[in-house]
């Protein structure tokens, strides 16, 4: 069970022109375009008559028509045209669902669609911002999105999943964040000073030799981690002093579950420095491709682990505090939505 | 839950022969071949013994060995040797089913063998009609095949998912057929006058401009299609005048359930005219191929988005009287099968 | 469920070396390694933290570091590390078992390590006797392990499954072997003088016409198959009398189940014949090979049948004797350890 009255991240802007677009989402088939203004309509991807795929069916419009017997519907949803007969039912109508396009991102709400306020789109300007430049980044994982919530909520894990790539040494994974739970998430502070630079800050600043490191970041529901970390030259005064001549990030990253068992995963890593030289992009957007891909890795072993006992009880740890916060206040609010 | 007490093709003519030949119909693994008189045997394909499958055998005489612990079994599906002991308990067979081969197909039948009367086939004799000319088609949909049915007992389709080969205008699409209620299927009658040619028309008769056209078939239980379908220039009066120099066709097409989750196709177009070109047939043959390929593309999006919610509410149209009724008739059947 | 309270061959010992080997025994996912004495350890293949896999781990000393956040664990299954914090709960372990490892086999004891006793191994020496050679084989087979069983306890298949490579004559099928029950599994005594030779023995022995051939085993609890084989030109006295000039064989097998669905399948074929020339062993090995790629092509078809009607009931014939009284002794076993 998901929770639905929440906005999630759909796609990418880029991933969603005229032509349909097919991706499914809290188990939900959906599809995707814009209409000549440009705005994303997102519709079930199932024909109310005998449920074939819209997205097999064809543009008209602002229309797409299904290719099995011709329904047209409208953006809204609503069934336009019926070739063989004159009336349309009333109850001939595809759901659409509220969409948001913001800096990037397009965010679809699953939910009551009366509540679904664009105020609570959490800030993550640094997509687009110009003074910021970031790659897009995709990735499905072979497991529930809970799995990959507590990859994100606890970084301790950096020094053994990542030690070639954005980790580093054991003592930042000794290093205790702050851990501050929120109604909606956890906030989470974590810095080293004086620690030796991550194996991507050690190319992209070979002269370095120590740094004052930290990673500060929301992780909100359903699944929305807003970073600002970075490294700078020991004795600058790291996270809490000035950051003059530091490596910057305003890390974005989305979960979107698709279905139980498998997640979207979208991520971005806007830096602020060397901007105008696209090559800096794309090695940083490769380093994190480079580091999912890890996380991928022990994540899928996990659920491989996890299907021959669904039932397992893990050993908790204090290292756990995030994630577990993270857990309850999901199932809380599941569990409203389910007694509402 | 499948109908038992009818007849189902099984194979085409051809494709059983002395060759030992596995097919599974009604979720039941079966044994085809010919015995030395060319009779087509039916039988479990699953020895009594430790359930290994007899087509991995060797045929012996009219018989077939398994090759697993070398018992013998004839075409009445009695073991008529155990190497290993001399006394055979009477318990020792495999099942045999009541076979019909008639006109290229073989029919197989699943219930009670008491029932089985051949006068029940329906006629297809178009298939080796020496005035028609046809090749044999078969294909496995990943689909129910009540999807399947649905898909032949409404051609409204025609003009949305084959354009481009024997579909054509909206106009027929928008045509209204004759539907008439059947015991055991329903009755369709189907036509327009003055035209577009569908396109696989417009490359046997390029000079034709306009056309009366038709399609009048029976969709027979358990899964039968006998139709008669043409064109012929406008004004020659089409389905209901004369159909001199059309272009005439007796489709034969039947499905059968080769599980709950996938079904065999079985089709033929026979033409009567240009017998003496096998490129004609040929060309024809390749139409259906072509178009039936695009039916299995929409079916199976259809079995996708059902198995995201088997039991979505479809919204019912006028369009589907032809269906239901004959989803209403397999229901009944199968439901007064399982009280008997 | 599968028998707990017994030794399972878990691996061949050249498979088990310093590295991390994970091998799923008994729908368990099993770490293997040696340490640093060649002492094989096997721990639960799963972090008790958060599932990762150990086996995605990397082996410290005598122990092995769980690579998601760093835990540290003993070959006793005890953590001895969690780097984020200094103290570590008492529950924080994984599961231990109880390993032998002898004459080229590594023995696992899945069930109550109390009663993991050395004295219940079988003797198979031969496959580390100077006096004999053998090459190891292995196989996974797609099959409940009692499949495999059935298959181990009655050679009167080797006539229709093996005619080309172990089998021979259906005069051996028709032999009767003598079927001691035993508590612990089934000891078999078949033999036949004067019959043709098997086609391997042909090709070992080209000159032999006819042979007394012998395949004298005891297959016991959990599977494993002991066998004393072999073929003398006839009138040597076979199984009874003179082995002067024998072809002598001391098989050793064990099936260990990895799912309820798949098993895997040690063997060899231990010769004392010909043992300087590896020519000898590899073409014996290779017969093996061969043979019981046989068998698992008609276990995999029986499999293919049973899928589709798991409650078939099978015929009994008096050759199941000897699977018969296995199969209740293993069933007997079960309940007796479930009921415990």
């Amino acid at each position: 069970m998901f929770l639905k009255n929440c906005w999630y991240v759909a796609a990418w802007s880029d991933e969603v022109t005229d032509s349909l677009f097919a991706r499914t989402l809290l188990d939900t088939p959906i599809l995707l375009y814009r209409d000549s203004a440009g705005q994303v309509v997102a519709l079930d991807d199932r024909c109310c008559h005998r449920t074939a795929p819209l997205s097999l069916g064809r543009r008209e419009g602002d229309c797409v028509r299904c290719m099995y017997h011709g329904m047209k519907f409208d953006p809204s949803g609503r069934c336009v045209e019926i070739p063989m007969q004159e009336t349309i039912p009333p109850q001939t109508r595809v759901r659409a669902y509220p969409v948001v396009e913001r800096s990037r991102w397009i965010w679809i709400w699953m939910g009551d669609p009366e509540r679904a306020d664009p105020a609570l789109l959490p800030d993550h300007h640094w997509l687009d911002d110009p003074a910021w430049r970031s790659l897009s980044g995709y990735m499905l994982h072979q497991a529930n999105y809970l799995q990959v919530a507590d990859n994100l909520c606890d970084f301790s894990h950096f020094s053994f999943v990542h030690p070639e790539t954005v980790g580093g040494s054991v003592a930042y994974a000794k290093s205790q964040p702050r851990i501050e739970r929120l109604d909606n998430g956890v906030r989470i502070t974590r810095g080293l000073d004086n620690d030796e630079p991550a194996p991507f800050v050690k190319k992209l600043r070979p002269e370095w030799k120590a740094v004052d490191r930290w990673n500060n970041y929301e992780f909100l529901v359903p699944g929305v981690l807003l970073m600002d970390s970075g490294s700078v030259p020991v004795g600058r005064g790291g996270a809490g002093g000035s950051r003059e001549g530091a490596l910057q990030f305003r890390g974005c990253q989305a979960i979107t579950p698709e279905t139980a068992r498998t997640t979207h995963y979208f991520f971005a890593q806007p830096h602020n420095f060397g901007i105008e030289d696209a090559e800096v992009t794309r090695k940083i957007h490769q380093v994190l491709i480079d580091a999912f891909e890890e996380d991928r890795h022990i994540i899928s072993g996990q659920t491989r682990m996890l299907a021959f006992d669904p039932d397992f009880r893990m050993v908790p740890l204090g290292v756990d505090a995030a994630l577990s916060h993270f857990r309850w206040v999901m199932n809380k609010r599941i569990r409203e939505e389910a007694e509402a």
